[in-house]
């Protein structure tokens, strides 16, 4: 049996007085294709990692991909670069860069917008260019490239420098933009490269606030209103890392379907191979209708797994906009009723973590999961969203459960659970 | 946002044939405060450790509190000792004992009552104390000193002692007093040490009996029907060792409020600051009202994080009284409705373990919690009890996802998960 695996990105939420329930409980009241997968399949209530961790989106994915974050996560950067078309030669570190809005305040730089009101993409890329000629003119052993709207990715080159260092991003409106140091515990050997990398980002962070600040583009920010991007957030230090394939870990022909550089580089690093679709963005105009069409199409062409992401619930979380993520929601629901026809497939919905839509940021609730398939365990849940999917037949359980689940439920477990196999004997 | 953590020992069990339904079942359909809190919070159930596992209220408590039991857990009679009052020294070794009633079957005395009856303060003091003189002639390095009701603590002292021994007490009415003896595995040096522990601990319980079962006390109290307090169980080996403050842990300024002597030790050795209230007994006689009017005035005072913790459900199960529980349970839930009026505060009401009124033991079943704050995600669970709360949002978790989750609904937590974040950068 095949499988689909849709990811609604930071789909969870909490109680918004005015929706009378969560964004997807709001939502759900209208649903078709998810209420018939939930009507007809099984649920339940999944901590991507564990009860009150809020992951970041790469550690929710990998986590739900099964794999083992203390000895396989290479850190969010290598993913970012990869997504970007970057591939990381051996002594290179990536970061996750945003553009973001500061506040000068004495000597520290207060964020007031994480995203500098997302800005543009052509915007963006010209002041990414700046940065880089400014980084360049320094000496220094690094370049910065421009991704999507205000992300970037930042590379640093070296055989002195290691990635193990803290984010200057305070992940928080009104704190001060952070120092980057090395993580704690670490052996000083690794201590010391980590200084080293910590000393550049820290002052590519000021350059960027002094290049930034003043130029034109931010100057006609200003006049119109929009917050400028005057400064670089940096985050996720990561490293080229062999990642076990998804294909050779759990015997599947995978595909994805997803517009961020994030979510690409993970399913790249991962090995599955990339579906085109036109007009998928990664915001809340992203073409639903053409990326659920890619999915069939890679049904079509023999891939026997399809990740499928859908990124702007979460970017509708965190610029704090409920109506708009519930609405944004509902047009999934919509746009996925051609897979509620699909045969002999196991779709599974879920997402890689909660977001709250009234702080803004990534929250350490679980998210509903429904796993639909002919003759599957069927519970009594009705509706897809996180109250009535955690009184489903699977009751809680993790992002790691996912893979084992999917496995199971497609006949591709064995009735000796872990206890392995042998080849088949030649006579 | 502050929190308050109300914890109701052994406020979980079985199902009472009588009550059609556990106790907390049968007393939830006339609650209020905990209905509320229930109908508006989020909901689920709790494995204090793992499923099927019966924690002793210490164990319940720490995993709770977040700490690593294989790691950091420094044996009962530790906790006991702070309890009483008694900072164990180096080369000190506490247990705690309980006076408990035996028969003499040949040479094996046979416990018939683990709590010789709960037996007065008074009563129990004096024959701790004639205990104690027994101890001193005989010239052994040990100590007793008397707590509350039938409770107390066994100090040893030796260089060449350590409390790594199996209990004397067998846990179970009808059973024999048990040989204290080395835990298994342990490497040569400290078995020979546990054993010279154990000796002492079997000649102490020996003593006990020849002292206490003629003790006019017990004359006294056998010809009143009552049952005799003829010998003392010794169990919980424990030894001074530092756990990391509770406040440095978790970022609380945290206040306790509780009666018995392991809660009070389990809190001062995590440096919460107590809160003191008349009347706050252990017993189903306890000054609840006081206790919730404590944990107010802590708020109040500036604590950040208030642990209440409520004893005599735990005791009425040991006594197989469940109609008693649920009219306990039904008075706690009327002196919570104060905390239903606090606002800005996370409210956690969970139990340590369950404890079966049929079996009259811990039992390895989990408890429910209901997290209540404003704003959190809202489930469909309308009454605070075993079967409603694992319909909630939450489905199951664990005792140690208590305050990750705690962390994550006050805004504690960091959009990064587990991964550090550095100090303020200076330009």
């Amino acid at each position: 049996m095949r499988v689909v695996l849709i990811i609604i990105d930071g789909v969870g939420d909490e109680y918004i007085p005015q929706l009378d329930g969560t964004p997807l409980e709001y939502a759900s009241k209208k649903f078709t294709a998810l209420n018939k997968m939930a009507s007809e399949g099984m649920c339940g209530i999944m901590h991507p990692v564990a009860p009150g961790i809020p992951p970041s989106s790469d550690i929710g994915h990998l986590s739900i991909f099964g794999y083992d974050i203390e000895k396989e996560y290479p850190g969010r950067g290598y993913f970012e670069a990869l997504g970007a078309g970057i591939k990381l030669a051996k002594g290179e570190i990536a970061f996750r860069t945003n553009l973001a809005t500061v506040r000068q305040e004495g000597r520290h730089l207060i964020v007031t917008d994480r995203r500098a009101g997302r800005i543009s993409g052509s915007q963006a890329e010209e002041l990414y260019n700046i940065l880089n000629e400014a980084i360049k003119e320094e000496g220094l052993p690094a370049e910065v490239k421009h991704t999507l709207e205000h992300r970037g990715v930042l590379i640093l080159r070296g055989e002195d420098l290691i990635g193990a260092i803290t984010d200057t991003d305070p992940h928080e409106l009104g704190k001060p933009i952070l120092k980057a140091e090395p993580w704690r515990g670490l052996p000083e050997n690794l201590y010391n490269q980590a200084e080293n990398a910590a000393k550049i980002i820290n002052r590519i962070t000021e350059i960027s606030y002094r290049v930034l600040d003043k130029n034109n583009i931010n100057v006609e920010r200003r006049k119109s209103g929009l917050p400028p991007a005057n400064v670089i957030l940096i985050r996720g230090g990561g490293i080229a890392k062999r990642i076990r394939p998804f294909s050779e870990k759990w015997g599947f022909r995978p595909a994805f379907i997803a517009a961020g550089a994030l979510y690409k580089g993970i399913a790249r690093a991962l090995g599955m191979n990339e579906i085109h679709v036109k007009g998928a963005t990664g915001t809340p105009t992203t073409n639903l209708k053409g990326k659920v069409e890619g999915c069939l199409r890679a049904l079509d062409a023999g891939y026997d797994f399809v990740y499928l992401h859908i990124k702007a619930a979460d970017n509708l979380s965190h610029d704090k906009k409920p109506k708009e993520k519930a609405e944004f929601i509902l047009r999934i629901d919509k746009a996925l009723e051609p897979i509620t026809s699909l045969e002999e497939t196991l779709v599974v919905v879920t997402g890689d973590h909660s977001t709250s839509s009234i702080r803004g940021r990534h929250i350490g609730l679980p998210v509903p999961v429904v796993f639909w398939a002919p003759e599957i365990r069927r519970d009594r849940v009705r509706m897809f969203n996180e109250n009535s999917t955690s009184m489903g037949a699977l009751g809680g359980i993790r992002g790691k459960d996912i893979m084992p689940l999917i496995l199971d439920i497609t006949d591709r477990s064995t009735e000796t659970g872990t206890l392995p196999l042998g080849p088949p004997l030649t006579i």
